[in-house]
């Protein structure tokens, strides 16, 4: 009867996403934070970590040496599972080192920075027997799973068509030189990876279109663009979809549309 | 000063269209309807023109019967133009009638039964210098020509992305024996043609895009499904745009939605 | 087998509300506009009667020359009612003329200048045995259908509360010099009578709330209130009602509450 | 540099409340729950410590054990406030005690259960020189703080009306057998105090007009009802209001209107 010890890598001072894992972690008093590697900066890690309270000698210079020390600990006291919050080429070589160290991971979406990188991934979680969690977070609202749960009691039928879309306006007016740089990084395929906003946000409304229908593509047409001057990568896009017996997809996500927040739709027809 | 005087080629009893078109006519009293030919079939035609409380000599057997004689009453009280709306594969025969023989032409959409009817209507209206209108009715919103005005005094900057949507559900849960039998011609392809919903509903979802952000298009790919089973032609659709200039656009339209009666979306990024 | 023919009092260049009876009375091609005395200006009047293709011996300088006159024309040709719809002050006395002269009578809201007025008008009705009707037209609204018909059949079960408003924002910010001087007598309690607001839309609300409830007030406390600086008369108010039964209700009506073109709502609970 | 430690009274197991302050006091990771009085059952009190993995020499059997025992710790451990969370008759008596030993208070509204008791606290406070917040928590949005900003700014002007509703309708369906008995003790005066939803829901509507305005009642009319059949309280009502100025204005609560979840609007006109 104890609270589930939590360890971050990335997530420090300056960071976005980090934080929402936190607050994640506090709500139902379950997770308590007792270790970071919170930023590639060690000093900047070293002051994350007051900004949480933390004891100094639990907040660490880098990731590696984390998952060592930790290791070390007793086993009352040591982390039970990390966190990573840091940017996508990141995602892979932590996740890798924790597994490999018995350390259950949570990591932020997208799991890799590229295929090959997932593909040793899923090997090496298969190997450790720990979980590997990624937060596509969104299938966890109640009406998400009302959804699914009345699709799969057959009350729709047969589903003929979805269409899910994922809308944000942040990245077109984004002054390139604001402080904190939010996303900067997000534009830079050695950063980010080759799939700009289709990773970022629009991964989220494929993903609940499979998790609520349970419907599998068959076949797809996709376009992307880049609009914002800012940015090297994709900023909008859509994509129409077939699905495996007959049912028809449309997915549409953008970070440059104005007057958008944070705007997230699902339609099923059946 | 006076009333311009329509006169009508379909729309009798049973019919869906005719009437919209007769109260869109009335609303601001400018004209007024003296003579029509409501049915293919004579004996309804006349019963119709007695709803309307016309005289029995306005009242026509048949559109040519109308076109003919109505040319030969006095310039003070012949009809001034003629609103055809019949289906789709009778759209083309009185209009080219109507055109040669003096009269303007009001027609619902489409314009014609297919491109070679079109090509040929361009050529007979061009040599008639008469007016041959097409009802797209949704562009006379104030909104959406507020949204035109906006677009083209440069509120929004270069427009850079459209999306449009049409979408109904009547046709799915349509009992096919039902009286009147609503839109029963239009899953016939030897009377509405090769585009179902998308020339019923897509047509003006893409009409509206078109008119409000006067963009062309490129290029496209579209998909196109018949769902429901009382129909032989597609009753829902989307396609992805690239209009010249590079902004992107999408087009959705369904008549097989369930719990959406006539809804209509138009979004412009810029 | 004929139209009924519409004679109008009021309603010429520069009204509002003429224009949309003349719009609602032609949506169903049962109605025909064929004379009227659009003014209390008979220049005025003759000038209107042209905008509506009258011939010029149908537009009549008084209402009073109206109705005399139209009762000497053949049972053929001659108006079957008159639609009043002039300022408040002046609904009592044509009413009146056209009852007692064998017209039926359609006039806007309120029914009168004062309650002498509607007593007594109440007896010229029932004496003529001919039709008085007022216009509460959000009455007709398919939806307002609906619920009275879902509350008769006991779907809500007992009722324990109503909510309706009406809310309204254009007399905040008018400018009491604009042209055409919209609503300018609705300020002047010798031409609007002394419910200013609370007549022109708080009724409308109440009527709902009684339409659609069938309850009835057992008492009431009301407050009303006059905040733009262009008129004499109340332009917010609300009531709290206590009906029959126990059921409690509220009806709010503003005409100042700024971004509210014509905001209505009913609420009823079960 | 640590976390502020909270102790709580009430809120164990089967409580509603309690649960959203821990959530509320874990998002920003600054306060710890270090202890606590979770129910007037001193069993059940030391079951629900457990949920919370507390040691158990820190969770009481009493509010006044907590109080005694806290204060005799070290001032590098004992608690820096208490979160009381108990039915309404037990807020005063845990709140005094607090503040007179030196612990601040933070309490679910309302602070008491009768004027006396509320006059009696402000002078102890007083005295104290702690803080005692009370938690009128949707002051906290910031969509509420840009709505006081923006009228202290002026850009409404001066302000004509206000309208306030929060509507609930749990309590109109329940089953006064269901178990855990959520809000129970809401209907039974001699541990809610005379105000049921008025002081229940009412209250945040009338304290966020207050919040977001600054605008003082001059004076009020009321009226309250009980309609569920499980109530000795009131569960419907609203109030007409006067403020100092002129303003007008409307709050309206109701915990027995079907299909509302726990819905609060505010509209200020200026």
């Amino acid at each position: 009867m104890r609270k589930i010890r939590m360890g971050m890598i990335g997530g420090g001072r300056g960071a976005f996403i980090g934080a929402v894992h936190r607050m994640a972690a506090a709500l139902d008093g379950q997770i308590e934070l007792v270790c970071g590697a919170f930023s590639s900066n060690p000093k900047k890690s070293k002051l994350s970590g007051k900004d949480f309270f933390l004891p100094s000698d639990r907040v660490y210079g880098s990731y590696e040496e984390m998952i060592k020390k930790e290791k070390t600990l007793k086993v009352t006291e040591r982390m039970d599972f990390v966190a990573i919050v840091t940017p996508n080429h990141v995602h892979f070589p932590p996740a890798k080192m924790a597994l490999e160290n018995g350390f259950h991971v949570i990591c932020d979406k997208p799991a890799t920075f590229n295929l090959k990188e997932a593909k040793s991934l899923q090997k090496i979680v298969k190997k450790s027997g720990l979980i590997f969690a990624l937060t596509h977070n969104y299938s966890g609202y109640p009406m998400m799973r009302q959804a699914r749960d009345m699709i799969a009691a057959g009350e729709l039928g047969d589903l003929i068509a979805v269409r899910a879309t994922y809308m944000q306006g942040w990245m077109h007016g984004m002054d390139p030189n604001e402080t904190p740089k939010r996303g900067a990084w997000k534009s830079n395929p050695s950063k980010n990876g080759r799939a700009g906003s289709l990773g970022d946000v629009g991964t989220h409304a494929f993903h609940l279109l499979q998790f609520v229908t349970k419907l599998d593509v068959a076949d797809l047409a996709c376009h992307m663009k880049s609009y914002s001057p800012h940015h090297q990568l994709d900023d909008y896009g859509h994509a129409m979809l077939r699905f495996d017996g007959g049912a028809s997809g449309l997915v549409s996500w953008s970070q440059v549309t104005h007057g958008r927040l944070n705007d997230l739709s699902l339609e099923v027809d059946g």
